[in-house]
């Protein structure tokens, strides 16, 4: 099984779990906050999967698209969705020797690291915002909520 | 470098981080939940430190020890400590060959893995939990919160 034939179902067993609980934010609760100080649901999300893709975007030597407008109307579920999809061109293109390519991330974490270690920030920053957006959605008044990870 | 020398400073990453959080839990907040559904705080950390134990424990082969007794009263942080240093201790004791051990888990999730994944899991775990209680201690007040990973 090649590396990228590893990652992905490994990846979508957390990003599942994350377009779950973005769907069950309704719309008047996208700028619910649990403090003044916390980010809002929508930010938190839009945060989440733009990150993800973004970290794929240079771990593969490409420019990130810009997938949603600021401002725009839209569903989170779906744009969560939209950039899911596009993260999983990139993963999907990965070859066994792109994992291992050095990518340089000092403007962004001040060093440089080997593809494969850029993937595991990307989704060790996922599963903890998820961490946030568990508590957030429960919050709300949600309290069937999925594991933390798909099986 | 061997997996342990490699998983160890990985670990403590994240755990350094819970141990920071857990410091800023004052015992007034032991008892503290965002809702009625949630795990108090005291139960959360706990929850966290126990099963990284247990986790590394059955990955190890070995039986977990009881570190602290249900009920009697003890500091948040310094039972974070504890479970820390026994978990360093089986984790320091593995050779590369106890990574590859296929452990059964059957019992707990059904499944037989590699020790390698189920300290994967342990530490998925542990980061999404982490992610809930960043959220826990910004609703107590707290502000000044480090990052979700230690550099």
């Amino acid at each position: 099984m090649s590396k990228s034939e590893n990652f992905i179902p490994y990846f979508l067993s957390h990003r599942n779990v994350t377009i779950a609980l973005a769907e069950k934010v309704e719309k008047a609760n996208y700028d619910f906050k649990p403090t003044e100080t916390s980010m809002s649901a929508e930010k938190l999300v839009l945060h989440m999967v733009t990150s993800f893709y973004q970290f794929t975007a240079a771990a593969t030597k490409q420019q990130p698209k810009q997938l949603h407008e600021e401002g725009s109307p839209f569903e989170l579920g779906e744009v969560t969705k939209l950039y899911t999809d596009e993260t999983l061109v990139l993963l999907k293109n990965m070859v066994d020797e792109d994992f291992k390519e050095i990518i340089d991330l000092t403007a962004f974490l001040g060093t440089k690291l080997p593809a494969e270690q850029v993937l595991r920030i990307a989704l060790d920053h996922e599963i903890n915002h998820k961490g946030n957006l568990f508590v957030y959605v429960r919050m709300m008044g949600h309290t069937d909520l999925p594991m933390f990870v798909q099986k």
